[in-house]
C-alpha cells in the first residue's frame, strides 16, 4: 500500500474528527480526552514525566511490580542526556525495534526496563514469566529483545552504555549497564512460535536478518515516542489510560485487543460483557476498545484503516462513546497465538484493564506451510486462563458468534439450530471487501463497512497501476 | 548392543557383588538396602503401597504438593482391578512409555497423578510448571504423555477408562476418566527442544512414530514395575530413598545426576560438595549418586556397564560407600538441555534432595545437524536456577573440572595457568576407552576405566562379526 493511499485515509479520518456536529452519535471523546492531556501537559508533565517510576494512585488493578514505568527523561535532563549520547556507539533501531522502545519506555511491559538481558530472556522464554525482586512472579511471555551484529558487538567492545538511534538519525535512547549475549534465532523461533516454518511473518521481518546478539540494558528515552501519522493522540500510556478510568471513576474496565476491523459480532460480545458486567454488580464498567498500532503482516487491514472503521462503529453507534475509551496499543504483533496473547493480556493490566475477553485462536494465524490453524483455537484460551502472573486478571471467554440467517443479525451461536448459522472468517469478510459485494445484512454497520470498502478499492486501483506499466 | 553383551556385564557385575571380600572398600551397601527393603517388605508393603497417595514422615526437604504420590494399588484389590481391566480396550505401552508408568507410579513426577491431561500438557509446555490445587506452583517441565493413534482412539469412543498392557501383554495399569486430545507433535518438539531439527535421539525413537492423539488420566498402576535385569534393587523409589535419607539421619541429601561413567573429576566435585556443606554446618550430608536408567541413545553407555562401573568408583575409595547411595533414576532421557535439567532436578526433590549439582550442558548434545553445541553450555544451570517450583532447591553450580597435567589429576580449572589443564569430554573418554589408550593417569580410577575397556571391547567384537558375514 503506498503512502498516497495512507495519506487519503488519513484525510478521511480527520476530514471526519472535524464534522463531529455530523454524527448521530458525537465522534469518540479520544480527542477531548487527548486534548485535556495536551492542555495539561504543562502542569503535569513534571508529574507525569518526572522520573523513571512513577507511584500511580488508582483504584484500578496493580500494575505488574506495583508501579507503572516511564522510561522517558526529566526535560531539564534531556540536553546533558544528548551530549552524552552524542560519545556513545550508536545503534541504529529499525522501524520495530522503535516500537519496542516506545512499548518499554512507558510501561506497557512493566516492570521491564530495558531491553531484555539474558536472564530475563532465558525466563521469558522457558516460563513465559519473570520472577521479580520481592519473590512475586509477573507474565511476560515473549522476548523483548534488541539485536547486534558482528561488527556493532566489536565497537562496543567493553562499553558500559551505548546510544539507540532513530530510523531518522536522531538519538532515541540510551541503553545503560549493556549486557551482550548470544542470539540463538532457532531457539528463540521454536520456544516462541511452536515451530520453525518457514513463513512466520515477524520471524521473516525481524528475526532472520537481525545479527547474532541480543543486548540488553536499562532504557533511558529521551523523548516520547512520536509517529507523526495522525494518529498519536489515539496513542494513550497506560498511565493516561489509567488517568482517564479514574476520571471516568470506572470500577471495572475490560480490554478487547483487536487487528481486525469491528464487526457487529465483535460488538455484541464487548456489548454482553458490559451487560454481564453490570449483572455482577459493577456500576461503571469501561471498555477499552484496543487496537494493536505496532508491526503487522501484509494483508491484514492497516492501522489508518482499522482506526477510521473503529471511528465508523462508534459513530453509528454501535458502541456507545460514553463507556468506551478507544486507543492504539503501540506493540508489533508476533502471531505467536497461545504465547503473545500472554503478552496482550499482560500489556493491559498495565494499563489498568482486570477483565480481558478472549477469542477463538487469538494471536493466531494460518500454518505458514501447511493446511491448518497454526494454533489449535482453543489453546490461546486456556494456556491464557493458566498462565503464570495473570491470577489477578479476570479472563472471559468469548461465546462464538455468527451470522444468525433467521435473526438477520449477529449473534451468539447456538448449536441447536447450526444450519441457520454463518461464520464469517476474517478470510471471507475482506474477500467481501475486495469484490464489493456486500455482506449480509447486520454483519457490520454501514459506515464501517464502507470504509473497508473504499480501502480495498483504492488497493485494486493501485495495484492496476503498476501492472500497466510492466504489461 | 546384542542381548549377549549385556548379559555378559550383568554377569560381570553379579560376580562382582559375590565377591565382596576382595574388596578394599566394602561393596556399595545397595545390596544391604535393598535387602533391607526386601526383608521388610511383608511389614512394611501395606503402608508403603496402601493407597494413592501416602503421607510421608520427615525431616528432609517437602515433596512437590507436600506428599510422594504412590500409585501401585493395594495388594487385596489387585485382582478385582484386574478382572475390571480385562473389560476395558486395551492400549498397548512401549518399553519407554512403562518407564514412564514407572516414574509416575513412584511419585517422582508428584503431584502427577497419571499421565497428564492436555491442562497440565499446556502448562507444561509454556510454562515448565504446573499450578496446583493450593495456588502454589510445581515446576514440571517435561510434558509426561501418552500418545494412542487413529484407531485406538476409535476404539476407546467415549469410555472413561482403558487398560494399559506392556510389551508382554499383561495389564500393567488402569488409566482412569481419560481425557483424549490432539498430539501436535512439531509444537511438542519446537517448545521442549528449542529445535526441530531432525536427529533429535527422543523425538525419532518416541515422537516420530507416535499416535496423532494423546490420552492422559489417572494411573492406577497393578504392581511395582520390575525389570528383572540384575539391576531391579538399585531402583529405590523416591519413598524408599527418603526413608534410606532418615534411616541415616541425613541433615543434608545432595543429588548428583549422570548418564556418564564417573571420572575422577565427577568424584572431586561431589566430596568437594560434601566439604562444602560439612563447612555451611551440616553434620551428615548424604550423597545421591544417582544415573538415569530409563531410554538413552545408542552411542551412550549402557546402563549395566555404567552401574558396574559405579560400583568399581565405590569399591575403589573413590566415593565413600558410607556417605553415598547409588541408585537408579528410572526416567527415559530426553537431551532436552535447560527444559530437561529441571526434570531432573525436581525429581530429586521428591526423592528427598535439598542440593542439586548442575555442570556444564546439562542434559545437552551436540545439535543434530549443526556443528555447535545444541545448547548454551550456561544455560542449564542459568535456567535451573531461575525456575518455577525449584525455589526450595539449593542449585549447586559446577566448577569445572580438568586434567591438572602438572599435579597429574583432575582438579578444579585455574584459568590463570590454562595451559596446564587437558579438558577430557565425553567423546574423547569414549574415544579412549575404544582405542585401548590409557587416559592420563589419575582421571579414572584403574576398576572403573577396565569396566570400559571391557564394554568397548566386547562391542568390537560383537561390531566384528557381521563385517565379516556381510564381506
Amino acid at each position: 500500500m503506498s503512502l498516497t493511499i495512507k495519506l487519503t485515509h488519513f484525510n478521511l479520518l480527520t476530514k471526519t474528527h472535524n464534522k463531529n456536529q455530523n454524527f448521530k452519535t458525537p465522534i469518540y471523546h479520544t480527542n477531548k480526552l487527548s486534548k485535556s492531556f495536551f492542555l495539561g501537559s504543562t502542569k503535569t508533565t513534571r508529574k507525569m514525566l518526572g522520573g523513571h517510576v512513577v507511584k500511580i494512585k488508582s483504584s484500578l488493578i496493580e500494575p505488574d511490580g506495583g508501579v507503572v514505568i516511564d522510561l522517558v527523561v526529566k526535560e531539564n535532563e534531556k540536553d546533558l542526556k544528548l551530549l552524552e549520547a552524542e560519545k556513545m556507539v550508536k545503534i541504529g533501531l529499525k522501524k520495530i525495534d522503535l516500537e519496542w522502545v516506545h512499548v518499554i519506555s512507558e510501561g506497557w511491559a512493566s516492570p521491564l526496563k530495558g531491553f531484555m538481558r539474558e536472564n530475563e530472556y532465558l525466563q521469558s522464554l522457558h516460563f513465559n514469566s519473570l520472577r521479580i525482586g520481592n519473590g512475586s512472579v509477573v507474565n511476560m511471555s515473549l522476548p523483548i529483545v534488541l539485536d547486534i551484529d558482528d561488527e556493532t558487538k566489536e565497537k562496543i567492545g567493553s562499553d558500559n552504555d551505548v546510544a539507540l538511534v532513530g530510523p531518522d538519525q536522531t538519538v532515541v535512547a540510551i541503553l545503560r549497564s549493556i549486557e551482550i549475549y548470544k542470539h540463538n534465532k532457532e531457539e528463540r523461533i521454536a520456544r516462541t512460535w511452536g515451530t520453525i516454518a518457514p513463513g512466520l511473518p515477524y520471524v521473516e521481518e525481524v528475526i532472520t536478518p537481525a545479527g547474532n546478539w541480543l543486548i540488553g540494558g536499562d532504557l533511558e528515552v529521551l523523548a516520547p515516542i512520536k509517529y507523526n501519522d495522525g494518529l498519536d493522540h489515539y496513542r494513550l500510556s497506560p498511565k493516561q489510560l489509567r488517568e482517564e478510568f479514574d476520571r471516568r471513576q470506572a470500577d471495572a474496565v475490560f480490554a478487547f485487543q483487536l487487528r481486525n476491523p469491528v464487526h457487529n459480532g465483535h460488538a455484541l460480545l464487548m456489548n454482553d460483557t458490559r451487560k454481564r458486567l453490570l449483572d455482577m454488580g459493577y456500576k461503571n464498567p469501561i471498555l477499552l476498545l484496543h487496537p494493536l498500532g505496532g508491526y503487522t503482516k501484509a494483508d491484514d487491514v492497516p492501522l489508518d484503516v482499522r482506526m477510521e472503521q473503529h471511528s465508523k462503529v462508534l459513530e453509528d453507534g454501535v458502541l456507545d462513546p460514553e463507556t468506551t475509551i478507544v486507543s492504539i496499543f503501540p506493540s508489533p504483533m508476533h502471531y505467536a497465538g497461545p504465547t503473545e496473547v500472554q503478552w496482550h493480556a499482560k500489556a493491559r493490566i498495565n494499563a489498568g484493564a482486570n477483565f480481558y475477553i478472549v477469542g477463538r485462536d487469538p494471536a493466531g494465524m494460518g500454518h505458514p506451510t501447511e493446511k491448518r490453524d497454526l494454533y489449535d483455537p482453543d489453546h490461546g484460551k486456556k494456556v491464557l486462563s493458566m498462565a503464570p502472573g495473570l491470577e489477578k486478571l479476570n479472563i472471559l471467554p468469548f461465546r462464538v458468534a455468527a451470522y444468525d440467517t433467521v435473526a438477520k443479525k449477529m449473534a451468539f451461536f447456538d448449536p441447536s439450530r447450526a444450519k441457520d448459522f454463518l461464520f464469517i472468517s476474517g478470510t471471507k469478510m475482506r474477500t467481501y471487501a475486495r469484490t464489493g459485494e456486500s455482506p449480509p445484512d447486520g454483519f457490520m454497520c454501514p459506515g464501517g463497512w464502507d470504509v473497508l470498502v473504499n480501502y480495498y478499492a483504492s488497493l485494486q486501483a493501485e495495484e492496476a497501476t503498476p501492472a500497466a506499466v510492466s504489461a
